[in-house]
């Protein structure tokens, strides 16, 4: 099969890789359509030290298991279901785990991806392919809400225009009325613009610390000074941003304005999918640039870029 | 008046210092004894650029207002009462505010302070002054259980095994019954050791990831990352740490394990003194030295060694 695939000498597209072939448990799943995350290009950069077929956001067929013939998405967490973690309800985090296309689990740039039978979600039928392919990190923008307990008056500033800040902005402007997104590209704070929500440039923001709650979607080491110096004391930083290395942090503002860093990741895929279905959530002005999977490497390229939101890689026909 | 006063040349006792004139809502109190923070020597090291009477643990005598004559404690957050983060009940956090001998108002460490009338506490009769001059950490610690959901079954994993971290360990195990606290002075590990708490030297312990609440109490730079390293996912860190300058962190894993951190500084007097008066926490086998204030400087010395835990400052008599 066709399959992106990062190695010790680089990312390359291989023609004729084997399929892979699923652990017990797991079930094969015919890629339809990817996406390229911002953790895709870190991991081509070094980050977890990855090595095997990329990508973790796709939408596929299930070829066999009880969703069989059936559009699927998958969560990336391939847990154990038996440890105290898992037992505790905290299956994202099972120290046994695999990651798929991030962590010891070959991912879905490829025409198969082999995946948990209990990973799956069936895609509604009023949800198309390239709306499905946004679960993932739609799912990873609602994991917020269900970490806050937010109110309708928080005031709310996202930083970063891209695609998690998007989509976390959408989902957290359904539950607070003051969201702010702060970014760098006019044209990516104009899609925002278009939804109602309000945005401002990063070098026009006053810098009050005024915000109940900031939400860090820079992708950038430089976010969480930033959130730092606009989180209102005894606010809450939620962090989305993961770097590699070391960061600078003066990290005396935290204890001094009693702030509060959630780390956020993955969230609720059934969520995702109601948004999704019920158009709650708009995902498709997202969509910059389409590629077929003979050409991934270009669609790397293009993720690349300074203007790129959500590249698309299409694998197969639905 | 005496005084220990923090100026660009350094620390020094003045013998011939006007006493403070109180601002408006400001008493006089007369200072009996003092405690020696690690806030103390930071400040003389430069952090927050303080300059001024030093000293913000104390207990002294009211010499007016209501309750003149009267033994008090007093909270060292000098707030407007006014704003908008005063009237959302966060006054310990008003914009405005001077913090007692550590922020544009003279401190304790000197024959009387100024304080806000509104900022005082009694001292109930049962609770003698070598003891309520704790109140002031003690509340701080006691601001922990007030910031935290904490249930009896949390294991709790508290760094540093000095003043903060001691009385922080013997608040959290009223609260929860697994509390360790991890240390490097086998002597004063063995405090907590009389007390019932377990200990651990840092060199010793597992790097297990298994505590649901980890508190760092080390004042080092090293506390935060060592933290990280043993919170479970989806834990909290609290960081008590106070650090000038900047830090280095890998943040990385605050995201991967949804790790939340909380910043946490001064807490409930009143909660403070029901515990000393009930003798619910042990204090007076934390004094380490005394010396008068007219011997301060050597006072500031005694708290730099390594084996110190808290030096009191004799003032006054009662």
């Amino acid at each position: 099969m066709r399959a992106l695939v990062l190695g010790g000498d680089g990312v390359g597209l291989q023609t004729t890789r084997p399929a892979p072939t699923p652990a017990e448990g797991e079930v094969l799943v015919r890629v339809v359509r990817a996406g390229v995350c911002d953790t895709d290009l870190q991991l081509i950069g070094g980050y977890m030290g990855f090595s095997g077929v990329l990508g973790h956001e796709f939408v596929g067929v299930a070829e066999e298991g009880p969703f069989a013939t059936q559009r699927v998405v998958g969560e990336i967490n391939c847990n154990c279901q038996h440890c105290w973690t898992c037992l505790a309800g905290r299956p994202t985090h099972c120290p046994h785990r695999t990651t798929i296309g991030i962590a010891g689990h070959d991912g879905a740039f490829a025409d198969y991806v082999a995946v948990p039978q209990h990973n799956l979600h069936v895609v509604p039928d009023a949800v198309p392919s390239d709306m499905a392919v946004f679960a993932e990190p739609l799912a990873a923008a609602y994991q917020i809400p269900l970490q806050l307990s937010l109110t309708r008056t928080d005031r709310v500033v996202v930083l970063g225009d891209g695609r998690l800040g998007n989509l976390c902005a959408q989902v957290l402007a359904g539950v607070c009325d003051a969201v702010l997104v702060v970014g760098k590209h006019p044209e990516k704070l104009a899609l925002l613009d278009a939804l109602g929500i309000r945005t401002a440039l990063l070098a026009d923001l006053p810098r009050d610390r005024m915000a109940d709650v900031v939400v860090d979607c820079t992708g950038s080491a430089t976010g969480l000074p930033t959130a730092l110096g606009l989180v209102r004391p005894r606010g809450t930083v939620v962090l989305k941003t993961t770097v590699s290395g070391t960061q600078q942090l003066p990290w005396a503002s935290i204890v001094i304005d009693e702030v509060t860093i959630v780390g956020s990741r993955c969230g609720p895929f059934d969520r995702a999918l109601a948004a999704l279905e019920d158009r709650s959530v708009s995902v498709l002005p997202l969509i910059s640039a389409r590629f077929d999977l003979s050409d991934g490497m270009r669609a790397l390229d293009a993720a690349k870029q300074r203007d790129a939101l959500k590249v698309l890689i299409d694998v197969a026909l639905d």
